[in-house]
């Protein structure tokens, strides 16, 4: 759906494959439906963006603010042992940033999760469940 | 080496594989010792930091600011097709922040780097042009 404002859509493949957490003051915060690691994006709603050097100012230190809240949110609600932070795409270029609680027994360990293995989707209750526990951490 | 003001050392691994090209006002910018890819890191001289959010306030403004500034130089020198930006540190604890040129025809596309091929290292002579070439950008 694109804002009327802004002229922002999300991207649909962004769409199909996370789930939405909340609305950030800039970027949307949203689950990666995988199972296999507590993985989160943000997606700055700025039409167009596609590198994090195509922000302003005032966008780009927000969305480090953003980051680094996504970053603290998963060391609080699942304590990982190392968290990967990283804007690649490669694949879809909408501007996105992913924040991933890693494990050292989290199936792709110690490589990048990215095109490691097959995704497997959260069942239903899992996923009420992770975004329940994500929403109430964000609250708190 | 460790700096006997602030204890920061780096570490031995990156010190192996990549090259200095600049000492930066919190970071020491690296090139990585792979010529499939124009490849920077940036560790910032800080002791102990192994998270982005391990940093103060400043020091992560400060990063964020040599971040956009290592991917302006990469835009600046190699015209990318797409930058891909990333702390992961899953190997390598210290913290250290991967600033990558990519481009539809490397040998890694669309996947990212880590992992994918083994190291190529520059030739002499191609070290040494790189390593003018970015410091010409940087300084220009």
């Amino acid at each position: 759906m694109t804002d009327a404002a802004t002229g922002f859509a999300l991207d649909p493949r962004l769409a199909a494959d996370s789930h939405g957490v909340a609305e950030l003051a800039l970027s949307s915060l949203r689950l990666m439906d995988d199972s296999q690691y507590p993985w989160l994006i943000l997606v700055p709603r700025v039409a167009g963006a596609r590198e994090l050097i195509d922000l302003d100012p005032a966008q780009r230190r927000q969305l480090g603010a953003e980051t680094d809240q996504a970053a603290r949110l998963l060391r609080q609600a699942f304590a990982p042992f190392k968290l990967n932070v990283a804007a690649l795409g490669n694949v879809v270029e909408q501007l996105h940033v992913h924040v991933i609680a890693r494990f050292r027994d989290d199936p792709a360990w110690p490589a990048p999760v990215w095109g490691r293995l097959p995704v497997r989707p959260y069942a239903t209750e899992h996923l009420a469940e992770r975004l329940h526990r994500l929403r109430a951490a964000l609250a708190g």
